[in-house]
């Protein structure tokens, strides 16, 4: 998205290891607890692999391991509390990508669900890896503390439901050709997107046993990004190269749909997405430098150019 | 299924008052808590009504009532549980339904959630049915102590995942022209129908605080009209009525599927989910007439007509 050299080169940011870092223990974490049974619920659990290992910036783990460690919450509970959210962002992509949604071939740079297992499998895997999110989620490992579970639960089923993510994405199919104004997209896209980017950050603080009146700043820091996120998505769906996104782009022009783009203009769009980051820095100013990589993951996410 | 009147005769059985009063509760319950938004979120909402109000029997919600019952349970804490295993029973009829899935143009009698309101619309209902049971069972008002709540997830996302229904939605895909031996054929109705079964009475369990040690007969009892259930159903799939049904019959013949009937045939099917009911009612025997509504509910699953 810019001429700058991407945030991800190794000398300036703590951003490049901490991907790294989690790309490798969210991988393990999913091998671990999807070995394929010897039965003919073997392809199930195969789409599971698919979607779920290998693939993907694992933002939303990032950002709650990382809220988390402000806290001091063990890695390894943090990780499988951020399996959990990861579980429930790889469930929606797979339904996403069905025909009767957005009808995508390419995912990550895979085939789709759908195209390597058929359609039903689809259904089917998004359907359990949505049951593995909760089942993890109340795991012994996660938290020897049943409220934190239950918290956890509720945060989490929220932001996945009508009144988060699938809301948006309710909202989003009947944006197709509706001229939705820029209230109405901001708060669509604060429930497609920033619901479960949100609640990445929000577990964390639960994880970190952090008093819901202490978490306000956090919450702000995740509501700018969360839309930075948005905006610079839909400048990557105009301005990206398909190769590097390993999808399909360019597909919300087709359809005529309201964006930030189609409403602000391209220049418009990038300044308030870096706008954003700078105020979702500035709720950051409690913290030292234990908060770098929330810092710099903020400016990655409007610098990516995947 | 039978000669003699149907079980729902009201001199006979405390079933019939049982039935219409969780009829009315469940989606008393629906409807307070899927009030349709002012939004572009409505057909979302409106889907989720569509199939999860008026219509079912309601046996899960039913068996998990009664069985919190006998461990004089809250009925409204048990209802709210009951509420969520039925969201879970109702999110997968919808995706069950799908073109891509069984393909049903009508289910209890209504048009399917597709046909009503298109495809992309009843994926999402039915996602957001899936979010709604784990955020309702963790509701203060299905219980005080986080410890009950952490268990009913536990239980329910195992119940509803590829270890369960969506594990035995996936042999039955698989199953399709397939010669699965009866063995196969058991375990696949055990998760595919019994998993859901035998949860609605492990909740019952769980909100009586019945320690795990003295479970064993209530989940024989399970077991045993979890797999009647299926066998009635297969014997009703050829010999019962599609306007009493509410939906298209005869599809496993047509599909080659092995079930129970075609690997026993209809004498020895019959005869085996009547022994499964005399089994079950035996599992009941330290139990005095607090346990005839499950009794009368054994004999009903393999007397109905519907």
């Amino acid at each position: 998205m810019t001429d700058q050299p991407s945030s991800l080169s190794p000398d300036s940011s703590p951003l490049p290891d901490a991907f790294r870092a989690i790309a490798e223990d969210i991988d393990a974490v999913f091998d671990r607890i999807l070995p394929v049974p010897d039965d003919a619920r073997a392809p199930l659990f195969e789409a599971m692999r698919h979607a779920a290992i290998g693939g993907g910036k694992r933002v939303r783990p990032l950002l709650l391991t990382e809220t988390a460690s402000l806290f001091g919450v063990d890695r390894d509970a943090a990780l499988l509390a951020s399996t959990a959210v990861e579980a429930i962002h790889v469930y929606s992509l797979i339904h996403d990508d069905l025909p009767c949604m957005d009808d995508d071939d390419l995912r990550r740079g895979k085939p789709t669900v759908h195209k390597a297992f058929g359609e039903d499998v689809a259904v089917l895997a998004g359907d359990s890896l949505h049951d593995l999110a909760f089942e993890l989620l109340v795991s012994p490992d996660v938290h020897s503390d049943p409220f934190v579970g239950v918290e956890l639960v509720t945060a989490l089923a929220t932001a996945s439901g009508p009144s988060g993510m699938a809301g948006g994405q309710m909202m989003d199919l009947a944006a197709d050709g509706e001229d939705f104004d820029l209230a109405t997209v901001t708060r669509l896209q604060q429930l497609k997107t920033g619901a479960l980017i949100g609640v990445s950050v929000e577990m964390g603080a639960i994880l970190g046993r952090l008093p819901d009146e202490g978490r306000s700043p956090l919450r702000a820091y995740a509501r700018d990004i969360g839309l930075a996120f948005q905006i610079a998505d839909d400048l990557l769906d105009v301005e990206g190269d398909e190769e590097l996104a390993g999808k399909a782009l360019g597909k919300d022009e087709a359809a005529g749909k309201a964006t930030f783009l189609s409403l602000l203009g391209v220049e418009r769009a990038r300044e308030q997405a870096f706008f954003l980051v700078d105020q979702a820095e500035g709720h950051l100013q409690d913290f030292g430098q234990e908060a770098d990589v929330l810092r710099a993951l903020a400016r990655f996410i409007v610098e990516r150019d995947r």
